[in-house]
């Protein structure tokens, strides 16, 4: 059955891969299962046909078959759950696993999102100078505590799994604000990550959108 | 094999039901688990011994024979999925109530964790006043379109599921704001989360800890 994913006809990035169909795509690369592509415009996310795919209308959503999902952690357990190669077999490893997935959603990236939404929707504001400090620093609070459980590991609970992949996804949208750097071990997870050949293919074919060519895989 | 969780030996809601181990607690009351309570004080929770379970210093934190977890939604998943009752059988509609969970704790929960931050740490702001309105804008936006979605149905995908018990859970932290009530059918949800059996006595459990009696269970 064809995956069909829906990603942005325009990404607000501009290709830099933090859009979240960059997260279901690497998933699909990890596991080798090939893909569909449906872009979809700002306007069209909002009408009738994709809210009824996707309640919150946004992007990526997976549809195989008879089967619609939304949400990039469900959809990238999803594949994990369905083909090897992102969660272990051992059943308490792979329970870590999933925590982990949960972890990078739930933990560390609402203080990540805020921080984003935070320049996005109040740089203009008379308090952004003052408060910007804070909110950084309710990053670093959780970057702190992620380093001190990572250590010298290579991924967080032995071999890369889904677990890293959400998590890496999460720390890759603090590159532009430096303070990732601040935490080496963290950088160099990440540069990890982005060094594995399915997220360059996942990256590469994100970015053959955004710069307006069809996608080369 | 005893499942023990850990709770705030103190609860910073005073027994509301809104610190997390009620999730876990509601739960393993739907799939009809006992399950043993290890209080953690705030002084705790910042320790070695408590950080070795949870890298963020929180609780809830599951343990059960050699298998040690964190992170409610990965917590509530590894029941739901080892339980019959919190998860549907057949497999599309089993993926469905997962998207629901990583929805309730990936999209909804956020913003409501930012007017929670907010209250909590920027009340004595001097932006304070003009900024709350527009952090509960973000909450009614995403609010509006659950709303939409959730229509006259009693739950989000056919029968109860752990995708509503996320969600009904991450709404109850509004209950206090009003926010919830401008939307009567997402009232009436968390309502009809809050009449269920198994959430009574998760319920009543946590408020046991708090008033600083024995759980009565």
């Amino acid at each position: 059955m064809t995956i069909t994913i829906t990603a942005f006809e325009r990404s607000p990035d501009g290709g830099k891969g933090l859009a979240r169909d960059t997260r279901v795509r690497w998933a699909l690369e990890e596991v080798g299962q090939p893909y569909e592509v449906r872009l979809v415009s700002f306007l069209a996310m909002k009408e009738p046909a994709h809210l009824a795919l996707h309640p919150f209308g946004q992007i990526p959503t997976y549809e195989e078959g008879d089967l619609a999902l939304f949400e990039t952690g469900s959809i990238v357990f999803h594949i994990a759950e369905r083909h090897a190669g992102l969660l272990p077999h051992d059943a308490n490893a792979r329970a870590r696993a999933i925590t982990w997935m949960f972890s990078a959603l739930n933990t560390v990236e609402p203080p990540i999102l805020e921080l984003a939404t935070t320049r996005l929707l109040e740089s203009n504001k008379s308090w952004y100078p003052e408060r910007l400090p804070l909110v950084e620093d309710r990053v670093r609070c959780r970057l702190n505590q992620l380093s001190a459980r990572l250590g010298n590991a290579d991924w967080l609970d032995g071999a890369f799994s889904a677990g890293d992949l959400m998590m890496v996804s999460v720390l890759l949208r603090l590159k532009s604000s430096g303070i990732l750097n601040e935490f080496p071990n963290l950088a160099a997870y990440v540069a990890r990550g982005e060094a594995r050949a399915a997220y360059k293919r996942a990256f590469a074919a994100q970015l053959a959108v955004n710069a307006g060519r069809p996608p080369t895989g």
